[in-house]
């Protein structure tokens, strides 16, 4: 095992001083020598952002002071050959609206394996949308001693690549009501004409795109004017059911008020108006293409196969049936390049792809974790982070993200705080912004060994894909020492491999060196086989049932609409797929009310979708919107520029 | 004058190959040497995008093929003292549908300029949208043996200003609606609680940005708790109108399902739809800030004081009200440096900037060309590029951004072709993806003699500003002598300074040296002072005539709506600012299908906004779409991404 050159350790200041201090109190090191670290050459990467370099032209690399670079997708044909190194994933009790440092104890623990313990390790983690950083959460780069840094280019547009899938996601968009509009006023001929011009010969070709479509409808026919009249319609007229669309338009502001808007009510549009809305973008299935493909090729397909909605025959209409596969992986071409940045105490982060847990599949993407498994080699460790509870991202992590890229996880480690286990024992509501009840400020063991309960259940459903839990207790300046180790009995109790207490966001890699310890145990000493919740051959509903099981759910409840897209999905032939549950982070259950570990409910479907491009079938469990809104004094009334200097202040 | 070491001479083919050919057969130069031609260091430039590089790292420099890097605005400051270069601006004749080719013809009269004249050249132009790349356009970096490469990144997000741009909007639009719905169910002082809440110590503070607020209501307390009940209503309350609201949100796609929209349809909405709408990304007032800004500290007072409508007292309410200029101005601060890339034959260009002309001002940044001035120096040339025909692109570069750039253009160069004078003379509609009538593709002499009336009012109306004028005929290979000569005639004749044939698309810089011979002699040769069409100190309405007489209108006749508004605005104190007319490109009047020179016509303006921040007040003549449609046949189809090599095909 070689040592990191980068790693470096952090002197700390107590109290914590704010997230921005510290990340603005250490210099970056230069990018290209955590690369060189990672045994990466040059011209396994782009660079990409800001660096500042002094002195002449030859002497620039010497300076450089890159704070990002895109490694290069070809890194993975490179290294084929090589070993893994351990795999961790990084997951959560059910959550407060605080949120319980899941990402500042996976940055935590990375710190530590690489700046304390002398480990090879990478972070991966997602890239936060926009929408949050100027809402109501802020970044998203960790916290205290633990951070991503420089956390303003973290946070801010980093490489484009959310901005790209927007683009996709809308040209998309815009492409099925213009297609639809140009159907309703044209003949079956002009159309024809129109998608097929004559050259300045005279002769029409068919563009590559369009084979695609023709081998489709069975037309096996290259010279387009040798179409039968019945195979012109059948290739030039889509004929999509406008009530059929589930494709919507997405932007990563949190802009409530497009939840749901009434689109095409301007007069060249003749009347062809259409209830629709915008979704975050990180809920578009083109996040969840870009998270769960394997390379380039493997893209352009999934792009392709994305099923916007139905003929009215009942066919599913792709977005290649639009012309379109093609286009969209050119706007994505870029943005399937993990970003390489890095910890406060130097040990490297990739980022790359952000779904949101709860409304998508909530794991960073496939592409950095493997290109990771590689860099860090055998002993090394790759630690990835799973959005939100371990019910939603976890699960997914394991049933979605795992099925697709084969790999297998030794060590899931679970955060858990003591403020989150004692709103789950029956302590007030914790709502953000406001003041913390003093329930959660002074001693209150049973409070906290009642809470257990959630923590036990996500232990044990962890503990079912024969992988060893670590429990990370991240601890706060309130926390009592009883407190603690009530977390810790109630942990092995349940079956963890252990649990931790770390003070990571107080200390940074320090604070998580017995984490760090645990995990590297846990990863050596693993006695399972890695199984699934479910096979993919049974149907769709046996697998949400599997899914609700887990959940401590007594059954499941299917609307009228959610029975008609299953049998739907299973005669278009979806049912292999896996499901991606849309469901609050808040509860086990689809009640957010319902702390602790429900039991005995009936979980209502209310509509079922499907993403066929990334992969998987999602039902919608009650009422989850998949788009935030801005609560009345948002993040951003204190975010400014300092516009001497050139740097962001306010951001959090 | 010192030669440059990176312009190089092209060898070209014939006939010409595709453009997307020509520019993949030559490799680009390495972008530091480009840079450091103009006398740029390292520190004065971000790295940005793609490079390619192999070796050690050590050696990266050496290998170094970056495809575009960000130049920094503090350059300006480092080159205060020095003196500027020659100001040229390109400028057209009403032109056809398929575009008279002024960006090539820019492109290729720097090309002369730097690989066969010897002198220091920038090209400045604007980023192109996505939405027209994708529609039906295509790509906007000239064409032929004149062109900015690579053409995928120039065409495909390059450093994300223009996303920088829809996200800016965008979170305004937000911030509007959700401020509206939080005014609406909330007491005065809930508000107020709300945006000034208390911190742990039970003490209230006011952000920054609300300074901002309490200096425009005349209130200058410190302290939350000091403001009287008349004081927290005036502060917290912005009151909004819905009906006066002209802020809309934005997108960087060909979307016309998206021009008018109804919004808050949804149930948690609580009823409160409101009618509105989406521009193109381009046409936001963020965009024509970035475009006339000069500073960081400039650009954060204009966003700040954008104004997004009034409040029901008649008020304009503006972005920091919102709270949102700071915020606004992280979002926008790399965005403010512009792209340096380069053409062909190896002269740097820079990229930055991208609003119509028609439904905006058409220019690309004052920053970019400042800087140019500098770096190319006396001597030297900065030719910038204005959109659309000279009526509206170069009227607006003269009236708006030399007016806040403080820059003195020498020479005009008028862009004319014989096809687009045919077309004025009495030719039959030319329409893009059919095939040209004969008429355009034989020789007809007297129809070019009776559309040179079109190119003799552009002359003339250069010529009022104080400019030499160069009229550059972009020659066609079905041109012949007789029709090139009818055009020059008819140019000097109206009082150009020369008027020169150039085969610039064929030949590269080569086929545009006598242009460049001429631009010299125009540049060195200026007998003028430049004035303006109009001063500013007259009312709104005699801004708008005096434009108008420029067009041929014998008068102008306003809507209700517009003199409502025009009333408004001069109420509110707005009438100091220029006049940017949304007009129509394909005739001098209201009119697309009036061609040649019409006069004696009444121009009709529908409405009047403002871009307060921006710095100008926009009518709109007639009716013109600020969010463009796609086609049957969208450019897109033929546009993919080889798999195996990672390069793009089809994009034109």
């Amino acid at each position: 095992m070689v040592s990191s050159k980068t790693a470096r350790k952090l002197e700390v200041a107590s109290p914590v001083p704010a997230d921005i201090d510290i990340a603005n109190s250490v210099s970056p090191l230069h990018i290209s020598d955590i690369a060189a670290d990672l045994n990466l050459s040059p011209h396994h990467y782009d660079l990409y952002g800001k660096f500042k370099a002094k002195g002449r032209v030859e002497e620039v690399i010497r300076y450089l002071y890159i704070l990002s670079v895109d490694v290069l997708l070809p890194v993975l044909d490179e290294f084929q050959g090589s070993p893994d190194g351990y795999y961790v994933v990084v997951g959560g009790i059910t959550p407060t609206p605080l949120g319980e440092g899941k990402s500042t104890t996976t940055v935590g623990l990375c710190q530590a394996l690489g700046a304390f313990l002398d480990k090879k390790v990478v972070t991966c983690i997602r890239q936060p949308s926009q929408g949050p950083t100027f809402g109501i959460k802020g970044g998203a780069a960790g916290g205290g001693y633990s951070q991503v840094i420089p956390m303003d280019e973290f946070n801010l547009h980093l490489t484009g690549d959310i901005h790209a899938i927007t683009a996709a996601n809308n040209l998309l968009a815009a492409a099925i009501d213009t297609r639809m509009f140009h159907e309703a006023s044209q003949s079956d001929k002009a159309l024809f004409n129109r998608l097929c011009p004559p050259n300045k010969e005279g002769k029409r070709t068919f563009s590559d795109i369009m084979f695609r479509r023709l081998k489709k409808l069975g037309i096996d026919k290259t010279n387009p004017d040798d179409l039968t009249p019945e195979e012109v319609k059948s290739f030039a007229r889509l004929d999509i059911d406008p009530d059929s669309i589930t494709w919507r338009r997405v932007m990563d502001v949190n802009d409530r008020f497009l939840r749901k808007i009434t689109v095409g009510q301007g007069p060249e549009e003749k009347g062809m108006v259409r209830e629709t809305g915008f979704d975050i973008s990180v809920a578009s299935e083109i996040m969840a293409v870009l998270a769960l493909t394997t390379s380039l090729a493997d893209m352009r397909e999934r792009l392709g196969k994305m099923v916007i909605g139905n003929s009215k025959a009942g066919d599913p209409v792709t977005a290649d049936d639009l012309g379109l596969g093609g286009a969209l992986t050119v706007l994505m071409k870029d943005a399937i390049n993990p970003t390489l940045m890095q910890t406060l105490e130097g040990t490297p982060v990739l980022v790359h792809a952000g779904p949101f847990a709860n409304i998508a599949h909530g794991n960073s993407s496939v592409v950095a974790d493997k290109i990771a498994l590689k860099l860090v080699g055998p002993g090394g460790f790759v630690v990835t982070e799973a959005g939100f509870g371990a019910d939603i991202g976890a699960e997914k992590f394991m049933n979605i993200k795992c099925r697709y890229s084969g790999l297998t996880p030794q060590c899931a480690v679970i955060v858990a705080t003591v403020r989150a286990l004692k709103m789950h024992g029956g302590g007030p509501a914790v709502v953000a912004g406001r003041p913390l009840d003093r329930a959660y400020l002074t001693e209150n063991v049973s409070l906290v060994e009642a809470g257990c309960v959630n923590l036990a259940r996500h232990i044990s459903n962890m503990k079912a894909y024969g992988v060893n839990v670590v429990v990370a207790i991240n601890m706060f300046s309130t926390d009592t020492e009883a407190e603690l180790n009530a977390v810790k009995k109630a942990a092995t109790d349940a079956g963890a491999f252990d649990a931790v207490i770390c003070t990571h966001h107080a200390h940074g890699g320090k604070g998580a060196v017995d984490l760090g310890i645990a995990v590297q145990k846990a990863c050596e000493n693993v006695t399972e086989t890695m199984r699934f919740l479910y096979p993919l051959d049974i149907s769709i509903k046996e697998k949400i049932e599997a899914i609700a099981k887990s959940y401590g759910a007594a059954g499941v409840e299917y609307s009228e609409q959610a029975e008609k897209q299953i049998a739907m999905y299973t005669s278009q032939g979806f049912t292999h797929l896996p499901i991606c549950m849309a469901k609050t982070q808040y509860s086990f259950s689809h009640n957010a009310a319902e702390k602790g570990a429900p039991s005995g409910f009936i979980l209502p479907i209310r509509d079922v979708r499907a993403s066929i491009g990334a992969g998987f079938i999602y039902p919608l469990v009650g009422t989850m919107s998949t788009m935030p809104g801005l609560p009345t004094r948002p993040c951003f009334f204190d975010i400014d520029l300092d516009t001497t200097t050139g740097r962001v202040i306010g951001l959090s």
